[in-house]
């Protein structure tokens, strides 16, 4: 039987094996769905599922890269941590716990959410095993926010601010790229920049253009164990509407591959996307773009592994 | 000006003044927005703002209980408790805590859901000022499982459970109404008796028909204070589609309206109508629906009064 | 070639001729996409032009009637009449004129909306010709209001006031089927009633039954010219969610064809059928069932003709 | 780990184990995403996909019938077999040549459309194992028609046809149920009858009542091999949108799970679900009901397990 | 208790209070729920509502200008003007008189419409305070058409033509931005600019670039009174599919935002968004953009009333 | 009467008669609603009929181009070809046949999709008339594989290889433009480029910038017979979501507009128009970019003829 269609067989992401034993494997795919730390939309929870499906539709050489990442590495399935809606604290301990076994095998993390809350539990598992990390940061909200919600530290607002305060990151090699829209108030971006941020604004990655930006990026990060995060947000919603809380005035589908692929490079060491709400896509092309993404996330670490 | 239409003018239930302030009102409606203890799809934190805004294609007068109820009662949106997604704990006591503060003003509550697990608080509140609360429940799901899923001790499928445990509820009152499809064991439904549940399935329903079931209930609430607790997914999901876990194979939106009409004459002292999620409904079908079982409740209350 | 399958060809009714030489036709399918009547949700003047491409589903024998009325019939597909969206005034006098010179060439109108207003226009034609008409109106609202909505005598809840007003209508002959939902007022029902009106509302139909409901509308229309206006949102809007103005607690689309067919042996002279609102609908499913019931008028006329 | 929630993991039947090693099974659960023969609207090839995800909401006990279908059998999920849209034939034998495999083993098969053509050849491998079948079919069609679409003898609407022409059917036990809506010509329920079904029409299962139908199945199939194949377009769009050719007039859902409980007690050999059309359901209710209908026919064949 | 998540609450433009009376106010937010006027589809009567609840996700600072407009200015929100479907010149008598009456108290309106006929009264109040206007016309359309469709002055295809025909307009200082898409004639741009209109081209925006167009504005209209009337389908349907008469090869929300933005400095006195389609939008996307042009016209107004 | 507006009246392409007799025509619009050949999403047998209706948005004059193609051309809708969705062959005969018929009459085609393996018969056709063709080949797949998926060797993938096999193009002269995403190999752009092909990635034509693609596309194809084959799919899936297999990181819609009109001076003898899959649209928008695009065809054709 040839490769089947895309719209036949089981799914599991990019038709790789699903396992919980990573012995042996380049990346685990691991799924977070996760929705409670979100602001406005729920639906994130059905991230995981639905990138899982869009990524049938990967056929398999990235052309621009030069790479098959699924024959260059060993990528399982690992399937999806356990979220309790209601308790991001357990949520956050078993996404850490986890992860971080994952990692300790020698195992590259591709993490795919679920609301933007869960990206600290994946710095800490990354940190522990990494040290403080440089970071490049996708989003059209900084999420280096302070707002204690309701007497809640967490929320998908917040996970950078912890991250910064619990010596995660690397300050000096921290980058949001494509913050916009309205925030809470002045200070905002201005909190960012204390806390260590890189903030690159839309309007400064349109001014100056994307070759600018993936200059800053790697004259702060390279060298560094770099973790990338993903928030599907930070491409305009006319690409992207399947998302919670939509900013308008963001990236092209186009711009955020170039993006991506100009990372190449750097050490990555982890990846996550999230914010990706399927019940608020339509057909499903902010699935198809998040899988996308994963992909070029999978080859950069496929050219990293060629060039060792 | 005449009355405006329904396509016109800012959002409130049924055109009532929105304040916080209680004193004089006979009810106040109370939306809770909170999803975060549902098992399947989120969305119902939206529930209360769409039925609210279904509350305005409702014209006044109810044909077949002969009464206005917006004329007959001081009807005000209360709107809605601060919900906190990922904290239930601190939702249930930001619930429990306003709501009995209407309740002991003695302005009757008629609560707009959120996912069920928000009855808890209401039942609490309800409970504290009325004693232990004769209980018509309304639902496909027995919601007295005891499943601590993840340590959780509360979700929408343990409400009734806790409340039976708290002492909230006269068991020997405490009817359930449309129990179908799967449960988790062959104990669900057994355990849900012998908490005290009257358990009518659907298909006893179905067989003795709609006012066998109300007699029923008349047989065993007539008398005591009853509470009302719908759940929309009693419905079957051809006619309530936005729900987060819908159950096939239950009433009509007729069999609703006269399950619900039929309860004219016990003491009803409190209303729920939850888990309506307007992500997954379509021309908003669920949410009408969940306004004009509203209306229904405002209605019965009307009469009542009256009959003072 | 075979019969084409419903995904092919271009789109009439039926896959009847457009033409507007009505010489020689039994029947002309005529649409008027008017939506400035409705008082909630637009979207009606899409109804002609759906239910025609759902009309290619009808694959033609009706089984319970024992007839195939496109090939009893000589059917056309008339188009559309001219609609104004913003003058009510000049679109019924299109509507009156156009209807009105099909009829006197002996043709029968089976008319599509748009909203309910319509209906008005198509009265006046009829009445020219028939004399004042017995009628059989499926609905959920009585649409006897008198509300001057800002001045506007005319809207989608005033056409059967206006033709009783106008003369239009043998009162004693005037059965509305299926009311039902909150009113603006205590006396809506009973003014429909002084009008002359027998209001079955959709509680008596149930309680009743349907050939009793049927009954009732032969013992009064036999022998009379009948005209027939259907709002779909007599049905319940699990059924047909495409409409306007969705009442809950409605007939089932079951419930709706044999409430048709039942009109057998009345002696029909025009047919209606309006509300339905594409843009809300889903799956398409009002305007099949409103394409089937179109069919089943058709099937009425092409029993009566061969009667004759 | 307790039971995962519905919105996490990887997706199988049940969450059976995916396996193409039949050793040891009862129950093969398996997909054909064939929408090739469809003469409407495409898109059943994703229901086995959808029919799947929602089976997740299947907690596993089945209450009316006493059984817990995935603890009393050993079922897998065998996943799809390569259909070819445009080749018919081919993947009609993919068909036969997989699921003769499956019931050569012993195994009984649960099959997931794809639209109703692909009932042909898996009534092909199963008369191969058991000899001519009965056949409880629920439709709204009569798949019985001759029509050689261009030449093409296999399609929707004719499996059954050629299943007789090919001796598959034990005619004097072929029951239809749920025929309704217009058909190509006079004779096509008559020749449905000549061709040895027993055609029970809408109207008479309404007018009769289930348990009358019920009867009637049990009177002919008793004491045969059984074969049930449920055409989804059997229940009322309301209940079921998502599929291809939508016939008004329908089964409730309520109905459709009474018709196939009714089963209980015959010799039931093999199942299969179709014409699912996820495209063009909303709020996956069409999927949910089918992954309802097969919950019920595991029920039945767990029922028939613990008989012997 | 900390501001409330966009989920929670009852709806007003961006939380601020509804009122009628404007004392003291800085700016009302008026809504004009009137799709009467359109050409196609309709359903911009939806649009003022659904814009105020994309609203509550503006948080508050607006990063490229500098200011937080809510802080800065009284804003109120007037609720909607009484539209009347059928009667587009008593809705215009009723935006006249409500505008002006607030107009004349001082007080600035950003209207949110409904279809673009609506502009026509708008321009009439604001003339009538300010004299003839300099306007900044944002559209894919010139809608300077004189088609009197059906003997109607009115619609949303001309209300510049009749702004200039009644002296509204400094002729001067009228720029249309973003023309494109078929015209129905040869001389439809040419008798705009006959008119007085400088009529800039998607492709002159395009080829020129955004910095070139605004200078052209501020040429202009610098030193006059300015009105700006955005319809959203100066915005590529990618961006706003939410509308009426979607032209594709437009703006994207980036470049509308910039030219919204570039505004800063002129003379504005009065703004108007139009063509907000609910019923076609998909994940309230263009609803979402147009709260934030509407936020961006508002920060305008907060730092013209800065510089004062 | 006017002009009527786009949401009356019966549908044929831009309001032009439907007819088979192509005589003394100089364009015949042709749909081929086809969708059997997709490897992943269906639905395309609905695109001929959605483009069709949304081609009465189309006002008439192309502003760019200057030219009134309804006027300057006699065009005709001629309708479907009869397309067999399960067998491929069968099909493709239709096509050839009919198509060589109208193009014999000295008609243009433009035709209408249906998926993309229907171009290999319409290049059949074309060849034969007017020998190999320089073709014009927007996309993002290469559709040149060798895939013979289950032995079939036609399929939406394959086309451009069959043709090239079949001798039908000029090689010399095939430009592909717009591909990207992943492909199944290493190889297979490369071996799109052995068979001839002349591609040019979006990457190209990002960097390079449309005119050079242009420059390009005149270089290669001046002078020669023109055949154009547009996949919607070669536009972003934000603005082209309704298709079967979308890449993201595509054209805009102002970009393939330009494209397509920078083809002015070419010897165009046929185009194509297909991929677009209306069940996965939204707000029509894909439909409505298709339309434009056919438009633009019109125009460049109107163009040709004034030249001569």
């Amino acid at each position: 039987m040839a490769e089947p269609q895309p719209f036949m067989g089981l799914v599991t992401f990019g038709r790789r094996p699903h396992t919980r034993d990573v012995t042996g494997a380049d990346v685990a795919v691991v799924g977070v769905p996760f929705d409670g730390g979100t602001s406005h939309r729920s639906g994130t929870r059905f991230g995981p599922r639905k990138i899982r499906e869009m990524s049938l539709l990967l056929w398999g050489y990235n052309n621009p890269l030069g790479v098959a990442p699924f024959d260059a590495l060993n990528v399982i399935d690992y399937g999806d941590v356990e979220s309790v809606p209601v308790n991001i604290e357990r949520t956050y301990a078993n996404v850490e716990r986890e992860v971080s076994a994952i990692l300790d095998a020698g195992v590259t993390v591709l993490a795919l959410g679920g609301d933007h809350s869960i990206t600290l539990p994946l710095l800490r598992a990354h940190a522990r095993r990494f040290g403080a990390l440089a970071i490049v940061h996708f989003d059209s909200h900084p999420d280096t926010w302070d707002s204690e919600y309701s007497g809640q530290p967490y929320s998908h607002g917040t996970p950078f601010r912890r991250a910064i305060e619990e010596g995660l990151v690397d300050t000096g090699a921290y980058v949001q790229v494509g913050i916009r829209g309205p925030t809470s108030g002045l200070d905002d971006l201005e909190e960012a920049r204390h806390l260590g941020a890189r903030v690159i604004t839309i309007d400064e990655a349109m001014a100056g253009g994307l070759p600018a930006v993936l200059q800053e990026i790697h004259a702060r990060a390279a060298g560094k164990k770099v973790y990338v995060s993903l928030d599907i947000d930070a491409v305009d919603p006319a690409f992207a509407p399947g998302t919670g809380t939509p900013e308008v005035g963001g990236f092209t589908s186009y711009d955020m591959l170039q993006l991506v692929r100009g990372l190449r490079g750097l050490d990555l060491v982890g990846f996550d996307i999230v914010e990706v709400s399927p019940p608020y896509d339509h057909g499903d092309i902010t699935a198809i773009l998040a899988s996308n993404l994963a992909f070029e996330f999978l080859s950069l670490r496929a050219l990293k592994k060629g060039e060792r």
